[in-house]
């Protein structure tokens, strides 16, 4: 069982994976850098620790590096625009980015989203390397939740969706 | 920085962080366990590589670890009965839970569902302890895909949702 599965079927198997849409975010000597990001989960409660898979080639990873923090905000339905700025979609680049959203400061000092669905702002207190990407794993400083009844935004099949 | 948030207010982040469902398995000297899992995510496309975070309490556990494989089965919306098995939400337990659905063996010999949205067959290639889980790191050796449209079931403040 040497022989990897091929590229093509791992992404077609990947797109059916369904997952809520996050901004990953860290600031450091003044900047500020996020990404959108869905390869987020949960890992254990106590302690509280989250991880986030983020590629090598990320402006946010020297910043979550040299801070040793990270936050990971929970986008909702109506946040669509945000997942699609941080993804790069729309060529705002850097620091620009934080224009748009109510951005706060909470435990850590890296930016925390103030109406995201949920914000775990986070220590960095492990990294497992992983060839074109690094596992960063946090533990939560902070926890903040807002908006009810729950609505995430998610995305799967290529596509961005809510939950019925 | 020191203190971590409390584990209520975490727990009702994570409440927020809406994923998709999935049952990891494993099998090994003629035995199959497996459990419904949404801490699950993509880590590198080359080589492709998904984790999954299971905890030290799980009996799927040891059989991943003698074997050296799991499979990640992602669960359509129709198969939310499948979910509530694997979660032990019936009361059935070990080997029985593999009564339902239609179960292969393909690369690794771990147990994959024939049916699922899509199923990842991986070789256990790294584990990492986080004191009551486990993050098992898995290289994908075949990769399937069923049905379309994709309808992934979803997991999302405490319920079992679909895409929309």
């Amino acid at each position: 069982m040497a022989e990897v599965a091929s590229a093509a079927a791992v992404k077609d198997g990947l797109r059916r994976l369904a997952a809520g849409v996050t901004l990953v975010t860290a600031a450091a000597d003044g900047d500020r850098r996020g990404l959108t990001a869905t390869a987020v989960c949960s890992v254990t409660v106590e302690p509280p620790r989250i991880l986030a898979c983020v590629n090598h080639k990320s402006s946010t990873l020297p910043l979550a590096l040299s801070s040793r923090a990270f936050a990971v905000n929970v986008l909702d339905r109506s946040q669509e625009d945000l997942a699609k700025l941080f993804a790069g979609m729309t060529g705002v680049a850097d620091d620009q980015r934080f224009t748009q959203g109510d951005w706060i400061v909470d435990a850590t000092g890296a930016p925390v989203l103030a109406d995201a669905q949920a914000s775990f702002d986070c220590a960095l207190v492990e990294t497992i390397e992983q060839s074109t990407h690094m596992i960063l794993i946090g533990e939560v400083r902070s926890c903040r939740a807002s908006g009810a009844p729950t609505a995430p935004l998610l995305y799967v099949d290529g596509a961005f969706g809510g939950v019925c």
